[in-house]
């Protein structure tokens, strides 16, 4: 049994919980190792206290869920299949008392198949697995460490080939399209999310989607990105300008790469992520800029682009060794400029490092 | 009220459904003319028999909702405030009686969101609105179908883009990039699904994904892709030949046309979704490929990439005027060739109109 798997069981024996019913791609694979993405179709995982979990899926991706590392049962079935009946089988020939209390993704599980496993267990109360998964994805393992650190230097070459791109009159879309061409051509079939790369009005809305809209002299273009490398995700930002810029917005940019750096060398363990969030708002605020940063200072970043922990003012969670995060103060003001800094980080033992290396100091691409 | 509000509304009385609580983004697009993915936020939209109904958003894009063409209340939320209790609120400003049946997507409604809803209507029974609004999406009217043209021309663009591409040595992705790179250039933003270019082996198995194999004489190049414009999805495949096949190839992809075309001519209004999947697949057996077309003919297209009509054997759904499907038979020998050919079609008042209209005659590419 690996270690995740003892950690969750662990947590259904001292909460009473019989089973843990796993359903989501990203959980079950933390879990078990096994990626899937089965669209309607039914993936799941049953842990229980003692007994030997199994995995449940389409017949066709056995193969692939054994390969994957996966040594207990599993249970494939075919489309003719009644996949609960067989789950109710494998969980009996487990347990042979009521079940209680089952524990399952109440924010990814929907209601028909709530109903379903509902009717299989009518004796019992269903709580909520996420909010534990969650604190396990948390905090990072070595191999995990390495994994987002590739995801991160394919992000930082991402941006540099954008930066390479920015040409007067170039659209938002062309300059997408070159990244993720080069980024194709290194063998990287995922983002984490859509790419965004935005000039001028555009990069000051913080909801702007890329389009039709061309860089400018005297304009900023931001560049969002993020690269999935074994199913782990890495997110940068990084503004360049376009020619030369006015006083305002360079004073914007410099706020910004402040409050980014100091946030960066408060991160350590024992610090609060509010105290982080805090000391870029801060330098944000003493510049009169406060009410143009709306939004967190960051997020964590694992299987999925966004995770524990959250990087807001009032999140008074102590940051742990294995953590990793992003750290992304923006400022958009309308008509004048928008310009966002972001790195991941990974804290350690001692301090923390920095993941995303691509420079921060402002760049006047001529 | 729209017409489409109206079919839901008599479906509604004749179900004794108080309530529909509608939260996908593609439901509620299509019932009021908004469209919002807020992602793990609350969009919903809630319909009465008689009552006038209300969209529920986050504040910021209670302005789009307006300006999409939603005239009744919008209840826009932000991050402090209780929805459900504001949901409850105007629900009791329209109905003073007790609430005993509510319909809900229970294939998207998450256990959460019911856990709230529930505790809202604690003496209701709730049903399943997925089926009554999947038929009704599968009438589309002239509006929707002009959508769909145009992206069925998108998508004929891509594949000639993808085929002029074509070049000994060029691997899957760098062609699927050179396709997408043309489309942002015309201002595309979204693809129905990841764009698939497959090669060789790669492109003879029907899961097979785009990836660094290179394009080499004497095999067939598949491009599987679509492309959305206003919400609507396109679905298009073809598959040409990279320097002279052998006849073992060739017979494969003209049974494949054979096929394809038998469909097409067989689909009017008053015929079957299985006899047009039967009419392609005896051809396909009769050759002596059956077991090697192992997939459902087609399936519907609209807002969703897969709607009804699903086009199995099975399906004894009788057409009419207004359904658009895919047509799309394929035939995949491991380490022989894999041929698909798709087209998008929809059913007029006497016959079948065919709106992607890329050559399906065999390409041979010097």
């Amino acid at each position: 049994m690996n270690q995740r798997l003892n950690k969750l069981q662990s947590w259904m024996k001292e909460n009473d919980i019989q089973i843990s019913f796993i359903t989501s791609s990203e959980n079950v694979f933390y879990l078990s190792g096994f990626y899937s993405d089965p669209h309607e179709r039914l993936l799941a995982l049953a842990v229980f206290q003692e007994d030997e979990p199994f995995l449940v899926c389409p017949s066709m991706e056995k193969h692939s869920a054994k390969r994957s590392g996966w040594n207990f049962e599993i249970i494939g079935y075919n489309d003719i299949d009644h996949p609960w009946e067989m789950i109710h089988k494998a969980i009996n020939k487990r347990i042979n008392k009521t079940i209680t209390k089952v524990s399952i993704e109440k924010e990814h599980m929907n209601v028909e198949r709530y109903e379903a496993i509902s009717q299989l267990f009518p004796h019992s109360s269903f709580v909520s697995a996420e909010d534990k998964l969650r604190t396990l994805r948390m905090m990072k393992d070595a191999t995990e460490l390495k994994i987002i650190e590739e995801a991160c230097a394919l992000a930082d070459y991402a941006v540099q080939v954008g930066v390479s791109e920015i040409k007067e009159g170039k659209t938002e879309l062309e300059v997408l399209s070159a990244i993720e061409f080069a980024l194709k051509k290194k063998g990287v079939t995922e983002m984490s999310f859509a790419t965004m790369v935005l000039t001028g009005a555009n990069a000051a809305n913080p909801h702007g989607t890329p389009g039709l809209n061309k860089i400018k002299k005297g304009d900023f273009v931001l560049f969002d990105l993020g690269v999935v490398v074994d199913r782990y995700c890495s997110d940068i930002t990084r503004t360049v300008a376009y020619g030369d810029i006015n006083e305002k917005q360079e004073e914007i940019y410099q706020t910004v790469l402040k409050a980014q750096l100091a946030a960066v060398e408060a991160s350590r363990p024992g610090t609060t992520a509010s105290e982080i969030d805090l000391t870029a708002r801060r330098i944000i605020s003493e510049v009169g800029y406060g009410e143009y940063f709306p939004h967190r200072l960051g997020h964590g970043l694992g299987i999925s682009v966004h995770e524990y922990p959250s990087m807001t003012e009032t999140n008074e969670l102590i940051l742990q060794e294995g953590m990793v995060y992003t750290i992304e103060p923006g400022i958009y003001v309308p008509d004048v400029a928008g310009v966002r800094i972001e790195d991941d980080v990974f804290i350690t033992s001692e301090g923390v490092k920095v993941l995303t290396k691509f420079p921060k100091e402002l760049q006047i691409i001529k």
